[in-house]
C-alpha cells in the first residue's frame, strides 16, 4: 500500500502556483505541525515543565528531514498524521529530549494549532492580493466616475448607471471581505487541552498553571490564547468558513459581471491578461475571460465547502468521530480556492480594459427607452400623469416598431416644444447620484 | 389558479409556535413590506419631496387590510410581491396621496428592507432565548464545577472531565452565537437605490440629496443607512447566513452531546420537558429527548441553507435574474430553524436533569484505565519510562481479562508500596484544570 | 403558544398556485397521513388481524374533519404529527374500532408512507408538465433545425450552431429528468416495520405473516412493498433527492440559456408570458424574463436541499434523533421547487419567441471570424498550415482594426481566387452535424 | 511561478493509499487525457479521416513522458490542461502525424472523456470493495440471524431487534449503492462535439459521418457513444454525483451504527483493524474505531460535493464560464472519498467483532421494559386495555424505582398466574419477523 502519487495541480488552474497553493501544500502542513510541536516544548521549558535546552533541542530536531509520504501512510492507523509524526520527532530529538516532545498534549492540539498556522500563513498573501484588487478597483471607479453605461436588471436594460459606481460596488465587497478576513486572521487561536480538554496531563507532568502554558505556547506561534480548549467548540473553523465563503462570493460577483460585460455582444469590458492568455489557436478572435471564469468556478464551490465546515460544529463528546476529520480537506480547499481567486482577481483588475464608447452606444439599444423612467416622472409634471403615461406608451411602441429614437418622436409633440428634450433624453444625464455615491464609497479605506 | 392552502407547521415541530414562527410568517412579511413603503413616503416628506400629510396618509393606508393570498397570486406575473402591493397601497392611499406611494423606488428596495425588518424582529426574541440558554448553562456549569464524568474521544472513554467544563463549553458557543448575532442585528441596513441603484428617479422627482433621503428612511425603520445600495452587494444577507448557521451549529453541539449522554446505556443526563413530552404510550419506559432531536435536525439543515445564501452573493448586473429570488425562502427558513432551536434549547437547558452518581460510576467502566494517562506520567517518574510502560500494559491487559480494577492490581506491586494509589487512581482527582477553566469561562458575560 | 399564521406563498412566486403547491400543503400531508392509517387498518382486516368492518370504519373516520393546526401544535411534544393524529383518529373511530387504529405500527411507518404518497401525488403533475415542456421543445427543435446562430463558449462567439440543436439539447435534459423521475415514481415504497423495524407488534397482535400485511398495505396505497422496513435505510428519500435535484438543474440549464439569449444586447429569444407578465410600469420597454428567473432561482436552491437529504442517509440506530426529522421540510421544498419550475418551464416553452433574423445577424458580430475554424482547416489544405495560419492571423487583426468583414479581405487574396469564398465564409453553412444530431435527438421519445 | 508542491495525502487518511487514490491522481488524469487523444486519432484513421499510421503514431507518442507539473502551470493561461497538452503531444507525434493530434476537437472533448475514463477506472475497484463489504455483511447477518439486541429509537431502547437484521439492513444499502454505481458505470459516455458541439470541424477535415467517428472513438475507449455531445448537458456528471453521494451515505449509515455500538458503555461490537490500529500510547485501553470514523467523515463531505456538481448542471451556452471548471476537483474528491470509504468499509466489516453476550445483557437495561409493547398487547387481551395499561404503568414505575426486573413484579400479580411470563418477558423472544426479514434480504444477490 502506497500513498497517492504527487499532485501537480493539473485539475486546478484556479489556484495552482498561487501563494495559497504553496502555503497549504503537504510540506507546509508538515512545517506547521513541527512548528507547533517545537513551540509546545519551548513553552513547557518557559513555564519550567521541561529542562533547559529541551525547547531548543526539539526545535532543532523539528528542522530536520521528515518523510511526508511515510507519515501520510502511517496516518491511516490512528486516523491522523500527528501520531506517526510524534514518533519520528521523538526519535529525532534523541534520548535526552525525546521525552519532552508532545508531552501531555493530544494529537488534536497539534493538528488544530497547525491548521491555524497554515490559515494565518495563507490569509496574509490573500489580504495582500485583495489589497491589490481594491486599489485597482478604486482607480477604475475614480477614472470612470462619470462613464455612463446601461444598468441592467433581470438581464434587461433598465436605467443608466456608471461604470464608476459599478467598480465602487465591486470594491466595497472586496473591502467587506478584507475586513472579515482581517478580523478572523487576528483571532486565530492556538489549541492546547490534552486528551479531553482538561489539560490534566500537563498537570501530571508538573505544569502548575496550564493557562500560563497555553499563553506561552500561543505567543511562540503568534496565535491567540483561547479562553477554553476548542476541540469541540469549533468557532475558529466556522469563522474561517464564513470569511472565506464570503470572499469567494464577493470576488464571484466581480467575475460574473466581467463575464457578462465581456460577452461578444456587449464587449463593454475585456480581460487583458498579462501573458495574453485565454486565446484559442483555432479561433483567433476568441479572447476568453479565463481569470473571471476561474474565479466564478471558485465561487460555485466555496459555499458548499463552508457548509461542510458549518456542519462540523456538531462535534460530539470531547473529540468527535468524523466531524473533526471532515474539516481538514475542505478548509484547505477553501483557503486554496480563495487564495487562487484573490490572485486571479488581482491579475484581472490590473488588466481590465474598459470601453466607454461601447458603453455609451449600448445606452441607445432601447431606442432611448432607457430613460423612460425619467420621462415618466418629468412629463407627468407637465402633462398630468394619465396623459404622460398614454403618450409614453404609444411612443415607446412606435420607437420599436419604426426603429427610431424616442427623442425624435417626442420632438414632434407640440406640447413638448418648450421642453429641453436633449437634456431629458440623454442617458448620460440620467445617472442620479451615481457620482456622489462613488465618491462616498471611495472615501472608505 | 389559487395559492397554496394555509400552512400550519404540520411538518415543522421544530419551529411551529415559536416567536420566530410568528415573526416570519406571511402576515409578518406583509407588515414589513407595508412598513417599508410607509417609511419611504414619510422620509420623502421629511426631505421635502412629498407634500405635507403624504407620509401620514400612506402610513394610515398601510394599516388597512390587504389580501395576502391575492398578493401572492399576483406576485407570479412580475416575480415578486411588491409589484401588486404597490397597486393595492396606491389605491388605498387615494387619489391625492397615491402618487407618493413607492415614488422613485424599485421593488427590491422594499423587499430587501422588509427582509431586514423581519430579520431584526426575529433576531430579538432569538437573542432573548439564547440568553435564557446561557444563563441556564452558567448555572449548570457552576453547580457541577467539580462533577467528574468520563471524557470521551472517538466514542471511547479517554480521561475524566467534568460536567461543569462541558456545560461551560456549551455556554461559550452560545455566547459566541449571541455575539455574532448581535453584531449582525446592529448592522442591518435599509435598502434604497431605485431601479439600478443610482437613486436617479428620486432626483427626477425632486430629491436633491438622496443620501439624506436614505438616512431619513433608515431612521424611520430603525435600520442602518448603507454606504451604497446593496441590490447586488449582498453582504447583509451573507452576514445573516453566517451568524444563523453558526448559531444552529452551536446549539447542535449542545444537542448532540445531550443525545449521547441521554442514551439508555449512558443516562448521565435526561431531558425533562415541561409538558412531560417525548413519551411513548406503547413503551412507557421511553423518554425521548425530543427537544435535542429537533435542535439536531435544525443543525443538519442550516449549513446548506447558508450555502444557498452564500451562493447568491454571485448576483450579476444591477439586479440578478434568480440569485435574489433564491434568497427569500432560505433566509426565512434559517430564521425559523434558528428561532425554533433557540426556543427548544431554552426549554431543554431549563429542564436538563443531571445524574452525578451515574457520571461517577461511568468513570469505572474501563476498570480504572481512564486514569492510565496519569499513571503513565507518574510511574514513569518513579520506575523509568520503559518499566512503567511495560507494567501498565501488562496490568491493563489483566484488568480487562480478570475483570478487576486496575487499582487493585497496582496495589499488589511491591515497587508501588509508598505510592498513594488511592489518589493516583481516583478518576475524580484527575480532572486537571477543568475547574479553573470553568471558572474562567464563567467570567465571560 | 399558537402555530404560525397561515402561509399564502407570498415569498414563493416560483411555486405558488402550482399543482405541486396543492399536492404538498399541510392539508395534503394530513390527507396522506390519514390515507396511510386507513390503509393499515384495511390491510389488517384483509389478513385477518382486525375484525370485519374495522377497515371501513377507520376509513370513514379518516374522512372526517381534523384540525391541522391543533395537530401541528401537539406535534411538538413527541416531535412528529402522527402521535396526536392517532389520538384524534382513534377517538373518531369510536370505541369499537378505535383499538384497530395504528395497531402495531410506529409513527414513522405512517409518516414515511404519507411522504411517499405525497411524493407520488406531486410527481404525477410534474411529469405531465415535463411532457408539455418536451413537446414544446421538440416543436422548436424541428422548426429551427436549420436556424443558424452563434455558438458561445466562455461567453464568446466560437463557431456557429443552430437553435434546433440547442432546443434538442434542452429537450434531451428534460427527457433525462422525466426518465429519472418516472423510475423513482414507480418504486416509491410503503413503510411498515413497527417500533424497531421487526414488525414484532403486528405479531403480538396476531398477524402471522407480516410480509402479507405489508403487501396488502402497499397495495391499498398504490405503493411498492419494500424488501425491508427502511426507517434508517433511506434509499427512497435519496432517490427522490437525486431525481428532483437533477430536474431542477435540467430546467435550470434551459432557464440560464433563455436568460442569456434574452439579454437586451442579444435578444435572440424572448419570453412571452401568457398574462403579458414581467412588465415594468415605469419602464415600458422592459419585458423581464420572469419565468426563467424563477426557474433559475429554483435551480440555485435544489442542490443544497438534496445535500441535506443525502446527509440524512447517515441515520443511526433503528430511528435517528434528527436525521429523519431533517428530511421532512427539505423534501417538500424540493417537490415544490421542481413542481413550480416544471410549471414555469411549460409556460416558458409554450410562449418562447424566437428571432431567426437576430440570430443570423449575430453571426456577423465577429466580422466573420466565427468561421475562422473552418477557414483554418480549409486554407491549410490549400496553402499549407503555416501560411494559412499567418494569413488568417493577419486578416483577422485587420478585420477588427478596419471594421471590415473577413470575407471581403479574403477576396483580395490572389491565392484564393478559385476558392468559393461565399460558401466558405457563410456561417450558416458551417453548422456541421447540427441538423443530423437534432434529427437523431428528436427520435428519442 | 511554480506549481504546488507534491501532495502525499497527509490530510487524507481516509483515502490515501486506496485504489481510488491511485486511479485519480494527476498521473492517472494525464494518462486518461492521453488515452483520449490517442483514441481520437485512431478513430479518425478508422473512419478514413487520418492517414494510415496516424493512430499508431499518436498512440506511441502518447506513451511518452509528459511533464505533468509543467502542464499544470501552463494550464493557467487557457484555464484547462488540455491546451498545453495538445502542444506537447503534437510535438511528440512529429511533423508527419502531429497535425492529426486533436484534429477538429475541443479541449472539453478530451477533458470530459478523460474524466469519464478516470471515473470508470475508479469505480471498478470501488465495486470490488463494495462486494467485499456485502459478502462480509451477508456472513454476519446469517451468523447473527437470531442474535437479539436492543433496538434503539431516538437514542433510547425501544423493542428488541437482531444483529442479523441490522447487518442485513446495512448490506441492503450496500447493494443499493452497488446497483446505482453499476448502472452509472455502464453508461459513462465519451465526449466528442468540437468547439460548439456541432462536430463541424470534423466535417471540415473531411469526416463525412461524425456519428461513426464518435462511435469509433467511444469503442476505442470502452465508453458509451452519446446521443448528443454533452458539453452543457451534464447528465453523466450528475449521475456520478448521485451514485457517489448515495454510496458515501450508505457506508455512513454503517459507520454511524458501528460508532454507536462501539461506545465504551455499549461495546456490543468493536472494530478490530488488521494492523491493530486505532490504539493510543498514553491510553492503552482505547481502541478507537478509526475506520468508522474516517467513513463517517467522508459521509459528512459527500453531499455538499454532490451539490456542487448538481449546481453545475446550470451550464450556460455551448461551454460555460465556470460551471464546467467547478466540476473537476469535486468529482475527483467524491471518487476519492467514496473509494477510500469503500476500502475502509471492507476492512471494517472483515474485522468487526460482535459480542452477543453484551447484546443480550443490554436487553436487560430497562428492567424488562423493552418488551412493554408486547406486554401491552398481550395483557390487553387478558385484562382489557384500560386495566392492562394501568397495571403496566404502575409496575414500570416500580421496576425503575425499586431497581427490579419487571418480570419479577408481574409474577406477583394474581391475575397473571396462568400466563407464561418467562416467554412473555424474554426479550430474545420478541424479535417479530426479524429472522424472516433477514432471510428474505439475504436472498437478494
Amino acid at each position: 500500500m502506497t500513498a497517492a502519487q504527487p499532485e501537480s495541480g493539473l485539475l486546478a488552474p484556479g489556484w495552482t502556483g498561487s501563494p495559497a497553493a504553496r502555503a497549504t501544500d503537504d510540506d507546509a502542513y508538515l512545517r506547521a505541525l513541527l512548528d507547533a510541536e517545537a513551540a509546545l516544548t519551548r513553552a513547557q521549558e518557559a513555564v519550567g515543565a521541561a529542562p533547559e535546552g529541551a525547547g531548543a533541542a526539539v526545535t532543532a530536531a523539528a528542522c530536520g528531514d521528515f518523510d511526508v509520504r511515510s507519515l501520510a501512510e502511517r496516518a491511516r492507523g490512528g486516523g491522523n498524521p500527528v501520531i506517526p509524526l510524534i514518533a519520528d520527532l521523538t526519535e529525532a530529538a534523541g534520548v535526552e529530549y525525546g521525552p519532552y516532545v508532545h508531552r501531555g498534549a493530544t494529537s488534536q492540539d497539534i493538528m488544530d494549532t497547525a491548521t491555524m498556522l497554515v490559515a494565518a500563513r495563507t490569509l496574509d498573501p490573500v489580504l495582500a492580493d485583495l489589497d491589490r484588487v481594491q486599489r485597482a478597483l478604486a482607480r477604475l471607479a475614480a477614472e470612470h466616475r462619470d462613464t455612463a453605461m446601461p444598468g441592467r436588471t433581470l438581464t434587461q436594460h433598465a436605467v443608466p448607471t456608471t461604470f464608476g459606481l459599478k467598480a465602487a460596488g465591486w470594491r466595497s465587497l472586496v473591502l467587506d471581505a478584507r475586513d472579515r478576513i482581517t478580523a478572523v486572521r487576528d483571532s486565530l487561536p492556538a489549541q492546547l487541552g490534552g486528551a479531553a480538554g482538561t489539560a490534566a496531563a500537563f498537570t501530571a507532568y508538573g505544569v502548575e498553571d496550564t493557562t500560563a502554558l497555553t499563553t506561552a505556547y500561543a505567543r511562540e506561534l503568534g496565535l491567540v490564547a483561547p479562553l477554553l480548549p476548542w476541540h469541540t467548540l469549533r468557532t475558529p473553523v466556522a469563522d474561517l468558513a464564513a470569511c472565506l465563503a464570503f470572499t469567494a462570493g464577493a470576488l464571484g460577483k466581480l467575475a460574473t459581471d466581467v463575464l457578462t460585460l465581456a460577452r461578444t455582444e456587449i464587449s463593454e469590458i475585456a480581460e487583458v491578461s498579462a501573458g495574453g492568455g485565454g486565446g484559442s489557436s483555432a479561433m483567433p478572435h476568441k479572447a476568453n475571460p479565463v481569470r473571471s471564469t476561474l474565479i466564478a468556478a471558485a465561487a460555485r464551490r466555496a459555499p458548499q465547502l463552508a457548509a461542510t465546515l458549518y456542519g462540523s460544529l456538531v462535534a460530539e463528546d470531547e473529540r468527535p468521530a468524523g466531524a473533526w476529520h471532515a474539516e481538514w480537506e475542505p478548509l484547505r480547499d477553501l483557503l486554496r480556492l480563495v487564495g487562487g481567486a484573490a490572485r486571479d482577481a488581482a491579475e484581472l483588475t490590473a488588466g481590465l480594459r474598459v470601453d466607454p464608447d461601447r458603453m455609451r452606444s449600448g445606452l441607445g439599444l432601447t431606442h432611448g427607452l432607457i430613460v423612460s423612467e425619467r420621462l415618466s416622472a418629468e412629463l407627468s409634471g407637465l402633462l398630468g400623469r394619465p396623459r404622460a403615461r398614454r403618450l409614453l406608451t404609444e411612443l415607446s411602441r412606435r420607437a420599436y416598431a419604426e426603429n427610431r429614437p424616442l427623442a425624435e418622436l417626442l420632438a414632434q409633440e407640440a406640447d413638448l416644444k418648450d421642453v429641453d428634450l436633449d437634456e431629458l433624453t440623454d442617458p448620460t444625464r440620467y445617472t442620479g447620484s451615481a457620482g456622489a455615491l462613488t465618491d462616498r464609497a471611495l472615501e472608505r479605506r
